[in-house]
């Protein structure tokens, strides 16, 4: 059996890592092409951009149709967007050329509640040319969803889950922290909240729905607060951006799945300069009765990464369609 | 579609705790038959037997193949023996009349390392006859193995994994206690252990095969210490039976699996009745590392009913043959 032949579509930060991970430790996998609009990049090598200290032999192009016609890739890798809408058109060109599709685009880890049409434009296309595509990676994808579902195999029976993810914001890239808003006054905060320019975490809904799927809970409806700052008590010089006191640090955000009027599921995800430690903690209310922590947090980069490369294969021998991670790993056994 | 229709095989401890879950929690299944051979348990009803206050209508049996014939199951629940050559002829039994199987028997987890030929006789009466066999449990196939399978989706590299589960055994039946050794002077627990007459947990060999399987590691070797006895201090009266200063209060097992000359997977399991905390912890040296812990350590018997109800449509709709449960739940994808 020869290798798995992998595009590498978005070269961002997380693409460039998942490059660099198969060039150096993934023998099992191939990298075929990569696409990237962004000028700087388009006609340099991915080996070069990825940091390998050497040319791999693959350019970057501007024009997916000829990657993905010319490279007769068995996977596409998509890492250009949070939004299904965004990466919709993306994913419906690999899906023509007969190239299965993962993505990190936090929507697609549960599209169906974002978009029920494009979910079913997905479906039957990848059903029709016999390809699978996939939204996952650490969050939403597996910390705040998966690995709870996938404890509650323990349980005779499960009566709330609560989920806390808490980051410490001064280890993570400088996109990040512009993501959750370090720097900002409160009311620029605010104002960007309002004005959709901090999106702070997308995912919290797909995790809900993810874990309502699998348990076979049936949602009154998932409550979203808006992000909330984490205001700084004293000045920070702990990340990229210098944070004055009272100017905001991070975010926290919130967001439960309400069953029969009862809350049943509760996400909270916090991510800020000034937490003294991270941690990513599932209580389960159930029995038994489950309360785990990761201490450090798992690092959210690394943690994708990982997820994108192991599922690879997983994706391939599944059946073709639109999945989510419950049918990938087979985690409907879970019931309340 | 009906309800899957179940023989609890053994009306044990946790025999009685699948019946008894089963009856008032799950209405998707339904008890069809009782097997067991304690005289005291013949003839009576599986309802009175497991506490439900009510009859159920299933007389426990002492004739196997009269109960796999005449009550038409889709599966058996095997809940008989740690050991594989006991529970072998079982196992044939209900293949014999194309009963799908699941057991606690804890060889069974990863039979192949006990007795290749036993494994291949199941393996091909249960494709002859379209069925599945599974052992599983708490500990083995979940906890110590599976678990940190599955959080290993998030590394990039895993260079070893140390599992550690201690448990409180002043929270345990007594049988439980007796099976570690509590109340024993030092000199009678040694030669128990000698004699086989205690053999503590089984399982952790493996745990280690799945752990090793899993990841395609080629392990050189498992090394198994013998049970160590957890010594009294003073005197405890916590547990079913008294101990006096200086006798036996539980025992610590360890093993570890040798990869490429490297201890690789090392596993630590601990019952006392002097334990301050008990906890279940996993630890994984990769990329990202890993350090979870989970405080309280699962309730072991609670746990190992969850799995085996929880995990019954999985099997059913896996492909025929003897199964591991990795797999059942795919964790294949989990690379080195």
């Amino acid at each position: 059996m020869g290798r798995i032949r992998v595009v590498i579509y978005g070269v961002g930060a997380i693409g460039r890592m998942v490059a660099r991970t198969i060039c150096e430790k993934r023998e099992e996998f191939e990298i075929v092409g990569a696409i990237d609009l962004d000028e700087r990049k388009v006609g340099r090598d991915l080996g070069v951009l990825a940091d390998l200290g050497r040319e791999i032999g693959v350019k970057v192009s501007a024009e997916p149709d000829r990657v993905l016609k010319e490279t007769t890739p068995d996977i596409a890798i998509i890492m250009t967007t949070s939004f299904l809408n965004k990466v919709f058109p993306q994913i419906m060109t690999c899906v023509k050329f007969g190239v299965n599709v993962i993505s990190t685009c936090e929507e697609l880890a549960y599209p169906y509640i974002v978009n029920k049409e494009l979910s079913r434009k997905m479906d039957e296309a990848a059903k029709a040319k016999g390809v699978r595509i996939l939204g996952t990676g650490i969050n939403p994808g597996f910390l705040m969803d998966v690995l709870p579902l996938f404890l509650t195999t323990l349980c005779i029976d499960v009566n709330a889950i609560e989920v806390t993810r808490v980051i410490d914001a001064s280890k993570r890239r400088e996109p990040f922290q512009r993501k959750i808003g370090v720097g900002l006054s409160v009311d620029d905060f605010r104002r960007s909240i309002e004005q959709g320019k901090i999106t702070g975490h997308v995912g919290l809904v797909q995790s809900i729905a993810l874990i309502a799927d699998a348990l076979q809970w049936s949602l009154d409806k998932i409550e979203v607060k808006k992000p909330a700052p984490v205001v700084a008590p004293s000045r920070i010089d702990r990340g990229y951006i210098p944070v004055p006191a009272g100017f905001v640090a991070g975010l926290e955000q919130k967001a439960c799945g309400i069953v029969g009027g009862e809350t049943k599921i509760s996400l909270t995800f916090r991510a800020s300069l000034i937490e003294d430690e991270d941690y990513d903690r599932i209580r389960i209310d159930g029995t038994p009765p489950i309360n785990l922590e990761i201490k450090p947090c798992v690092h959210g980069d690394q943690g994708t990464v990982g997820v994108i490369i192991n599922l690879i294969p997983t994706v391939l021998s599944s059946k073709p369609g639109l999945l989510t991670m419950i049918d990938l790993l087979r985690l409907h056994h879970c019931k309340a």
